[in-house]
């Protein structure tokens, strides 16, 4: 496998909209998506759009706040009540590749691939098995043509 | 002020040569720089590059391993064994006007701007006071001429 593009940092919070003004009004966020619910992964989502190298899109951050307390975000808030760094997200070329790869190397896949917040396939890797980091790989979003 | 770029994601380890490896071996990357020690910060220290969007540098992967038991990163693989996501690092045009920034924004400032990993002046600001997550400032690098 080759490393993919950092596609977003996943940030969990109790609150998306006091999140959402922090990196407005503290850290000068211009570009914030419009929060969706994500029923698949139990969270009220949106992303903030960081400026890259050279006018590019940089890495995103991905704003989490879990709609269910009995959910993966909602156990993860219970431990972290302030909110914080919760995953990291790289992108692949081919999904079921990168799967079987991870899988190869005996890393545990959590589930099969899914439909994550960027309308591609996904999945996360335990991180008990990645240095202590939840992991998701997500399939480069084909361009509009 | 305004939202920077991404620089970095610092990911604290207990063993830097064994994340070099996995991040060269397991995830595919083929650009690690070569480890150094920040005294500073009490870290042997290297960056993973990602590829950012368009061949640009992507947000890259600051790997943290202390030198020392009893500093801050020591301290926090006690609790976190395994390693993990440590800090998340943005760029500013101006470190004092960043300062001042957050100071006047009642967010807590950990010391005075001190020479970073990348050679320009960084600061760190108090994670509870950012949403749970620590946060590392830091002037960008001026291109050499």
């Amino acid at each position: 496998m080759k490393l993919g593009r950092l596609n977003h940092i996943g940030v969990a919070t109790p609150d998306l909209d006091a999140s959402i003004a922090f990196y407005r009004d503290v850290m000068g966020a211009t570009d914030v998506t419009e929060p969706f619910v994500l029923e698949s992964q139990q969270v009220r989502v949106c992303f903030v759009n960081t400026p890259g190298e050279g006018g590019t899109a940089g890495t995103q951050i991905e704003l989490l706040q879990p709609t269910v307390a009995d959910s993966a975000v909602g156990k993860w808030l219970e431990r972290n009540p302030l909110g914080g760094q919760h995953h990291i997200c790289y992108e692949v070329a081919d999904i079921h590749a990168a799967k079987a790869w991870f899988e190869s190397l005996g890393k545990r896949v959590l589930g099969e691939p899914r439909i994550g917040a960027h309308g591609t396939p996904i999945f996360f890797v335990h991180p008990k098995d990645m240095g202590g980091q939840l992991t998701e790989i997500m399939e480069t979003p084909k361009e509009a043509h």
